[in-house]
């Protein structure tokens, strides 16, 4: 019985897997554009966006569209590395049960 | 993209998923058995088992196993059928992943 010894912590909510998948489809998104999507609040969305920046599992950079600042995430190679080996834990677990 | 519209937030920790894969393959599990197959504390474990049992996806009972009290856990059909449905999710998420 597969009982998800690979299973990674930095992903294991409903939102953190929403990130890392509009993020592993996408070279960057911004904040807004990733809040609309996820329907998350600012702070839970800034909250798990910390956690996986933090991981290095994503990276962020500020700048201006017209006079208006934003800031555009993307997936480090070490976060598409580890969100891929996450999914096949997920998918061995899913098989297993 | 799948956005886990289906996704059921009581399954969302690996806890959960580890709890639910245990008494999908398993008759009637106790405390002491769940708590030592999936090393989580007792508090941790009680917590997880409250809320499974209040999303009505788990049922419990008492019995003295010789003169020790025992507290065994099983999956209610409802509990079977939410599992099923949120690993369909989970994979649909993984191969649009």
């Amino acid at each position: 019985m597969n009982l998800l010894q690979n299973f990674n912590k930095a992903f294991e909510s409903k939102a953190r897997l929403g990130i890392m998948s509009v993020l592993m489809v996408n070279d960057e998104v911004s904040f807004n554009m990733l809040k609309e999507l996820l329907s998350l609040t600012d702070g839970n969305l800034a909250t798990h966006l910390r956690a996986l920046e933090e991981a290095s599992y994503i990276s962020f950079k500020k700048e201006f569209i017209g006079r208006k600042p934003s800031t555009v995430y993307s997936v480090t190679d070490e976060g598409k590395q580890a969100f891929n080996e996450h999914l096949n834990e997920l998918e061995k677990f899913i098989k297993g049960s």
